[in-house]
């Protein structure tokens, strides 16, 4: 049987840096990692990855949890998450939360498969945040955070982004409101919902007009022809998400309502469907890049020093103003 | 420390049902999976994963491999392939290939960190298929085929639903036709091309005025404009993917010419996205579902039976007429 000193000999390297390179770790150089990949292939060694997980207890992978992948912010923040993750020579494996029966992120975490684990959506009701924080594994939340748990959290300026939506509406004549919320518990939603109130207060403008959404198109849609087909219906609408704001527009569409003649529709990601003629949608940037590079940063800090304080880091937004509003 | 008898002796089974349960098997009954559930968080029972991998052979676990999953068909098909792998009691991993570095899929195929593999984006290109393969790895293929590959594969008629493109747009008048390719490796672009241009020429139409693409908004956008900028352009253009199709409304909509006025726009998969008012785009249905469940029952059959011989199986598709074709 080839073993990694077959590898190591063929390489001119010492075992120890065969094992670096196959624990994925950043302190072999790209050059030397190509020669000892290059020799594994040439003596056709196999490393068992379970093998290798049970004696060095790293398995040079990392896990990354997310809820729903239907929503294009998704995809995008998978995308950063893995160009990070790749970059820093770890493996990523995702988890996705949307299917039944028992969560495999859970059963891997306690199964200790991975090293430490991104979560993308954790809200107080995630009970995988819990199992990994009690497990000590290493953990970290971008994109949405958990005031009450101790662990390096990195987030954008979601009330910021809220109140910047709330004054530009308010500052371009709007006074009769629409809010299409998110649903309850990530903190997302909350702190743009409440940042939105807070600068329309501010403002003396008063409480929005307010259907309840979950961050979906069709929710959205409903709620939008609800707003949109009172007796006297808002002339501005703001989504708590670009998916939320989609429906908006189609809902208006659906009813031959101009946009932004007749209503002005603001959303908040700026996924790259924002920016397409089809929609064309003023909303909120975060720097999405940015967050997951970070993100991996800590975790791999994290994970080299598990006593370290956590880190919370949250990120300016900007307001990117396109041709849904006016 | 608490074993597996602990857990036995708990839920009142034997070791070996629990082992089942844990292998994620379908040979127990839910309830008594239920039972053994509870019995492991009643005792504190964790399973060492790795461990089992390493004595039973089995992880318990499918991955699935996915080359862009910001192409909106992706996520809706895996989706569909974590309802019907949970439903099987097995643990789903995804693989994205589009980060840089040694893909993860290759390094966890060669460490049998999986029971088996689901492509969804398979080419001739694709040396992970060949990876698994060459390990007698079970793999499956979904969506894209490889005809000359020997192992189970699921596709739908993509040359019959290029065809029918051609039949409806010819038959509504059409004579001057774009066409938008997609990338020359995946097997998906090659036959909704050849079925529509086979399809052009018998009825006597003759070839359509081609711009390449590759799948993505941005390429589709600059090659609609292209083509609606000719001097006699096309009144009609099909995109051989919805999001091909979706660049070419948003180029119409740059331009100021009405969709279907003035142009006629067609895609293909049908995404959640297609019928929204925004697109109301007229495309081609694939049964993503019924496929994606198909796979996942073949390469259970495959895993626990090695032997079996390759199954292929096409599904059919279906025409899917909204507003954006006249």
């Amino acid at each position: 049987m080839v073993t990694s000193r077959d590898v190591a000999a063929a390489a001119g390297v010492s075992q120890a840096t065969v094992s670096r390179v196959l624990a994925g770790g950043a302190r072999v150089t790209d050059a030397t990692a190509t020669r000892v990949r290059a020799a594994m292939s040439a003596v056709g060694y196999t490393p068992n990855l379970a093998a290798r997980t049970m004696k060095t207890g790293r398995s040079g992978t990392i896990g990354v949890v997310v809820a729903d992948i239907t929503n294009p912010f998704y995809p995008e923040m998978l995308d950063a998450l893995g160009v990070a993750l790749a970059a820093a020579g770890q493996r990523m494996i995702l988890w996705t939360e949307s299917g039944p029966g028992e969560s495999s992120a859970a059963e891997a975490i306690r199964g200790r498969l991975v090293d430490g684990v991104v979560f993308t959506t954790a809200t107080r009701r995630s009970s995988t945040v819990r199992a990994a924080l009690d497990r000590d594994l290493p953990v970290v939340l971008v994109n949405r955070g958990l005031p009450r748990v101790r662990c390096d959290q990195v987030t954008s300026d979601n009330v910021g982004g809220g109140a910047a939506v709330a004054e530009f509406l308010v500052a371009h004549g709007h006074r009769r409101i629409g809010l299409i919320t998110g649903p309850p518990h990530p903190s997302t939603a909350v702190d743009r919902e409440r940042g939105f109130r807070r600068a329309l207060q501010a403002a003396g403008v008063g409480a929005p007009l307010v259907r309840a959404g979950d961050f979906s198109h069709a929710t959205a849609w409903r709620a939008a022809r609800e707003l949109l087909t009172e007796a006297h219906p808002p002339t501005a609408i703001f989504g708590v998400n670009d998916l939320t704001a989609f429906g908006a527009l189609d809902a208006a569409r659906s009813l031959r309502r101009r946009v932004p003649t007749d209503v002005s529709i603001v959303g908040y990601d700026d996924v790259a469907m924002a920016a397409w003629e089809s929609f064309d949608l003023t909303t909120v940037r975060q720097p999405t890049g940015e967050m997951a590079a970070l993100a991996v940063d800590l975790l791999l800090g994290r994970i080299a020093d598990p006593a370290r304080s956590p880190v919370r880091r949250r990120f300016r937004t900007d307001l990117i103003v396109r041709g849904s509003t006016r």
